[in-house]
């Protein structure tokens, strides 16, 4: 279909080159390639988007980002610096291109106040932040969002009216030892993306925040990050064993209508149509949105597969477009009505 | 349906009771009832049975178990001693119970010679392990059975030509305190559990252990512990990028093929018709088990939802009886052909 | 879920009991009961509406109905009378009952003026027809409405903005004796019904119908008689075969976009939740109403299992209540926001 | 796949290629070419086998046939004659070709002595029958094989162990003129064909034939006719009205045992994934076999999709290749084992 729009699209810092192109070496077939994509804005990327029909993509810096710097001052600077360079890229391209803002997440008060300015100032569609914050010393902190001190950046964010992606990152230090150094193999998409993500997530369920903030609306990525795998089994030691135990304190809805009210799950990077056919039935369409994962994944691969996949037109058109437009109050742009 | 056959159904050793009572507390909503269950072997267990169509069951010891149990030899002395005590309550009922070898895993060695015994000596139909061993002077260190040195047993598993129940346990130490503590309700089924034992079953995959050991049969719980949902991606990434990375020194078959050689799951603690359908596509009912995880789980709610569940009725029996009987070589039992 | 609404729901007219009642006896399990349900208008139905959630039903009256009435005065002034007596039967009760339109199928103009008449005196919501009217001096024939001359009768349905239910009837005369008498038990829903009406709709589509009505909304009940199995192979057909050969002539759209466009169907009768689920990905949850088919089934059949159905909770809203809303303009009811 | 078998593969005579190129005009967009891959036996179908990787074919008269040919005599000197034919064609092949006998249905005695002189003395795979056959002096009399007369064939079936695959046939007489003249486009795949078998089929299960004859296996296509759909409300109705009606006198099994027992469904023509899914949850892999219906369908079309189909890989050996292998009890053949 035309006009499909797409929300998890990484960029990177030119002056990162570099080091874009080591980080690259470690999981990209073609380095050299991914490096040249992922630091385009403009030219690469509009030219896939107008081969595969893509009509408006919300840009974000490539992860970990700034969620891997753990001196504060320096990753508070470096996302102003990232929201202003997109920002600059962008703005010549206003029915093609948006983005989301890069928050430092050492202190709630400073984030809000980013993406208050990255918002307003610069019509940001939202933030994408790259699951916890690692912090401390020797970085082996990790920040989650999901504690009674991130209410005031949550209330920001649902003021804004504005949606916050949930993206993963890499484990690092303690727990990567432990865990992944000696199964390399599972980093990142396979496995370690999910279990980060998912954690956090629930984690922000079952710490209330979606009680205190009942309009905030989160996005995750790759068709939920294995969650809708589990909504029955969530829902019955949830419902029927946590909640008599205390579990009600703090999160008074059952797991399905935080799903309903409050959490997206896009198809970026999990191209599989039995897995979108099995969260039409537990997610619902009105609550998935397409996008590729670019560069990770390629244009081809995500709209050759989306245009064809075996799903009925109405839906084609809400998971490709109309729900994205809704959610982002899109205006007008390319193929919009095709 | 009669003659099911469940094999994920826990007991506990009657001397650590007031211990077992003190667990409950934590997650079950009638610890009492609970522990008085667990401790039972033959009586409110084939009442259960009886009531609601289980025609055989094999036992396992309770989790975390043995693998909770950082000292060597006390694991090994508790390992033998629970084996000596099942296999004795179990012996007058050979066409109802059979049991899963308990395990300490602080040895390959040993851990082989154990399961020999059980098999050889009692007539075990496997051995069901609780995810990673704790071991290390303060119990820090977690072992992991997907390196090479384990390759002695998963040899006798093979030769013994029984199958391993990998089983989750919680995690502990800096792990459960980085991660879990401030989000406790996600310990344990909600999470946990998947997230430690996808981790451990991939790392078998991914370090080669079914290449070095093809015929090895490993069984996991809950429809698969998320990783059903994930096969597409997991395979995009392992076949278009990790396999030309590197992958591919120990991992030669595609995910689809080892989960299609190697790999069951069972329905235990995952009682929705529609994750059940999704499975069938993509793990297919020649691979797919009864089991209920009681008492973790009540016989009500899993025999309830198994006996009615939309699937036809040729699978049904696969999954509920005929599938089981084949991979454990059960011989007749109660309400076999019904 | 309450405030549900409920469109496939019979009435009969209290002055042909005694035919009521016998023809009960060919396919009820107890005609007795069945004959005081279909008569009863305001007081058992609306007993069951409380009990099982209901907010909202449309009525229309039972089967074959008129259009088994080949005599056309005869069948044009049994509609009109119909439509006058449930008219006052449910002007009480405007927040629980609205109508369809009974109509004689054998002169496009008068059905098209006492359709009017229903939907501008009384405030029906559109019309529910019988499959094809039989017509002839011996009921032999039988009067499709996908020709040209029914274009007026389309004009005014899109006119008055309401849609049309195709509902079966039984098959009779020749039709029957060749095919249903000596396979009896097939007659009604578990065959003839369906291949009745899939017949007509798909005669509808490829005559050009909804090309020449494109906003024409048609409802057919039993979750698509059929349809929505072989939409993949009707597609094929139509435009890798058919369109070449002709087809293009009267039918400028796919059967998807039919089916997306023009199409809506309910779950009446069909109270499936893998069949469900299935339309989930070929029809889409926008296209899909929550229906009963009482008293040939059962409020308790289909309540109980549409409210415990494993759907999303989005979905459940909307198929439950919200899509039948939109579609019929219906204010408040009762237990609406429920 | 490598391979796999196909069932549902059509061949004509080519006396009759001038009749056969009259008739593809109705239907195919390029005749000619129709009319010589329908007269091949040899060469262009194996060339096709070899590159789409089909191992075994069972070769069948096409549609209509013998079926259409109301003079008895007529019809059982032409089905001699065809597989006489077919026999002498496929024997230097016996590795990659077998066929269905194709048989005159007007008497039940001959057709059974016709296929026992099929199977015994060729090594026919069975029989291919196109739904009823015409008789009478007019041709408007339609003989269904679901009465009693009709026994001692199906224990010819039965006895010779041999699967009996009912095909469809185009509607004609009285019939086409009453319902399918006005509406041709839907005359074929996209309605008649699965509404004449689906209503022949279940006559033979309402009759009793599989109660009679319980080792009886039937075959039909299109996974299914519409069937696999309509599963729960024909069983809610044959079991919850009409067994107490009576239809218990004839038909004592569930519907859903008569497809486990009884019947299988192919993919010829339906190159559906989300359908074939809903026929795993429905009917079971076990029940299902690939076809392509060739030459009405397209090589590339079924065995592209097949090969790729979204399944798993225990389930895409047993439809494309094993489940036949099992039910007709072939020898080994091409590319078996890969």
């Amino acid at each position: 279909m035309l006009g499909k729009v797409a929300l998890e699209e990484a960029f990177a810092l030119p002056r990162f080159a570099e080091k874009t192109r080591w980080w690259a070496s470690m999981f990209a077939v073609n380095p050299e390639k991914h490096t040249v994509e992922i630091n385009d804005i403009t030219d690469i990327r509009i030219k896939y988007m107008d081969q595969y029909g893509v009509g408006f993509q919300i840009l974000s810096y490539t992860a970990p980002g700034v969620q891997d710097i753990f001196d504060k001052k320096e990753a508070e600077a470096l996302a102003a610096e990232i929201n202003d360079y997109v920002a600059e890229m962008i703005k010549q391209h206003p029915d093609r291109l948006g983005a989301f803002a890069t928050l430092s997440m050492h202190d709630p008060q400073n984030a809000a106040a980013e993406l208050r300015r990255c918002v307003t100032q610069y019509g940001f569609k939202g933030a994408l932040v790259n699951d916890t914050q690692r912090a401390g010393p020797d970085g082996e902190d990790m920040i989650f969002y999901d504690a009674a001190e991130w209410d005031v950046f949550w209330s920001t964010v649902t003021e804004l009216d504005v949606p916050f992606y949930l993206h993963p990152r890499n484990p690092t230090g303690t727990m990567y030892e432990k865990l992944w150094a000696a199964r390399k193999w599972l980093v990142g998409p396979p496995l370690s993306f999910a279990q980060g993500v998912s954690l956090h997530l629930l984690g922000m369920v079952t710490n209330g925040v979606f009680d205190r903030h009942p309009k905030l609306q989160i996005v995750i990525g790759h068709l939920g990050e294995h969650l809708p795998f589990d909504l029955w089994r969530i829902n019955h030691w949830f419902e029927d064993v946590k909640k008599p135990l205390g579990l009600k304190e703090t999160c008074k809805k059952t797991i399905r209508e935080y799903f309903a009210q409050n959490i997206w799950i896009t198809t970026s990077g999990h191209f599989s149509t039995p897995t979108l056919h099995f969260c039409l039935t537990e997610v619902g369409p009105d609550r998935i949105l397409f996008s590729i994962d670019y560069p990770f994944e390629k244009y081809e691969d995500a709209c050759e597969w989306y245009d064809k996949a075996e799903i009925n037109e109405v839906d084609r058109k809400k998971i490709g477009r109309d729900n994205a437009k809704r959610l982002f109050k899109l205006g007008e742009f390319k193929d919009c009505n095709a």
